[in-house]
């Protein structure tokens, strides 16, 4: 069917590229007209579990191959890396392509490259490693043969797509941090289907405690998460953020600005720990120092 | 463009229908794996602004006509009206088709039938009602003559697709509300281009207020919408739930359920009244009353 044919996807080069195209909708665009970050990492979502789908390797979890499902284990994200260089709006489709590599000895990496359909400039690279974890102990697992066997042959050998950001993600505190946001629960519509919120979903609460003249004023160019733990349906969220521009001054200006985000439970566990990176609305990549706001 | 012809639907029946298809995707379902109601009335908005862009009607605002916009005019949504059949699971396409009509002297009906591509069961019927209001001043306008020409030859004539539910929606408050859900505000992402809360936002806020065994143990049947006023980005709301069973009792069992619905400033000023009618998962529509609770 056609509308199927062009909803799904369909897998290229040999087997080992899955590609997508997304229409960006109305409702998912900001208030700048502009694809918001969450709308953008869900369509990497989106691709890989189709991906999987299409490959004929989904058993019945959200993305597990049928050798997983029999042994009750499920993919976890343990980091996400992006690079934004410039947001799609209202009408644009973009063309998402992904794959996937081995990482290390019991990790998976998971690529993707967005790129403007219409002028196939780069949108966005991204690069995430998952590991397998038990649904029912909550424990990591290795990866067990017979699953190896499953996902070995769709591994593309290839340099990922951004090099690593190894720089360490500090702990922030009560008081390196410049903001904190308290209180924040999921709603129910934030679960998915293992009644678990979603990783995207930290996105959104991350940037709640980003103090909104950033977010009005700049784009989010970069962001490395490194996930720690899981957050359920009950759990009581504190955001934290600390600012610092180029200059080491923490005001902000039009020039790029970095933050360091902590996500925690009330108790202090650990759920995400982040860095963003901003430049001022409509510069271009690159020119984040030189370049006036235009959206103030 | 092949992507293009399906991501932004066609016009049909001489140009008084338009027409367009949506897969499911992942991140649109919950819990329970069935989209949420907030994705279908995703869905709605996005056909009710592709039909205006389609049928070459768009000026620069979202969804205003050339002469709307040139008299500072938009539209606002005054009553919604919603029955969903079924809730469709990810991967699945539906098709949404939605026409308008007039609606008294200054409004606009618009109307939605939502079915599965697929088996062509109706998932969803969905009927509203629009003004045009002066985005300075946000005061209430008449039509203008030169907008009337515009809109007019796209008239449909035919009844609304749900008989309208004329039945006086109450003013909760304190005392004949059974759950109150205080200091919610709009999330950044929550911010149309007008910098406005979005209206299908506000169902997730009326929803924040229900408790959370319907949620889990029912779903959505009908509701009702009555919008009075709008809501910008420093806006704090309280959300105000009454539950009553079929039988007068306020107690959440496996027969239907209506709840009473009002989403208010702190001050007290209005935003939206509703009702919302919830049925047992997985009964049919018609059968809430004899289908035990399979979900819970």
């Amino acid at each position: 069917m056609l509308s199927d044919a062009f909803s799904l996807g369909r897998i290229v080069n040999d087997g080992l590229i899955f590609k997508q195209n997304f229409s960006i909708r109305s409702y998912e665009v900001g208030a700048d007209r502009t694809a918001s970050i969450e709308t953008l990492m869900n369509h990497l979502q989106e691709t890989a579990l189709n991906h999987v789908k299409t490959a004929g390797l989904m058993g019945d979890g959200f993305g597990a191959t049928t050798e997983m499902s029999r042994r009750n284990l499920i993919w976890v994200v343990t980091k996400m890396q992006v690079l934004v260089e410039h947001y799609p709006t209202w009408g644009d489709v973009v063309e998402v392509d992904t794959w996937v590599a081995a990482s290390g000895k019991n990790g998976m990496r998971r690529d993707w490259h967005v790129r403007d359909c219409q002028t196939g400039q780069t949108i966005m690279r991204a690069s995430s490693v998952w590991v397998m974890m038990n649904k029912n102990t909550r424990r990591l697992s290795k990866i067990p043969e017979e699953v190896r066997a499953e996902i070995e042959p769709y591994f593309l050998e290839r340099s990922a797509i951004i090099d690593e950001d190894s720089r360490k993600l500090p702990k922030l505190n009560d008081d390196t941090a410049d903001y904190i946001r308290k209180g924040l629960t999921p709603r129910w519509g934030d679960l998915d289907v293992n009644q678990h919120v979603n990783n995207v979903k930290y996105i959104g609460w991350i940037l709640e405690s980003a103090p909104i003249s950033i977010l009005e004023n700049h784009e989010l160019a970069s962001m490395t998460l490194e996930y720690r733990r899981e957050c359920g349906r009950d759990s009581v969220l504190q955001s934290l953020t600390a600012v610092s521009t180029d200059s080491g001054e923490t005001m902000v200006d039009s020039r790029g600005i970095e933050c360091k985000h902590l996500l925690r439970l009330e108790c202090g566990a650990e759920i995400v720990r982040g860095r963003t990176e901003w430049r001022p609305k409509h510069a271009e990549l690159g020119e984040a120092r030189s370049t006036p706001v235009e959206n103030a």
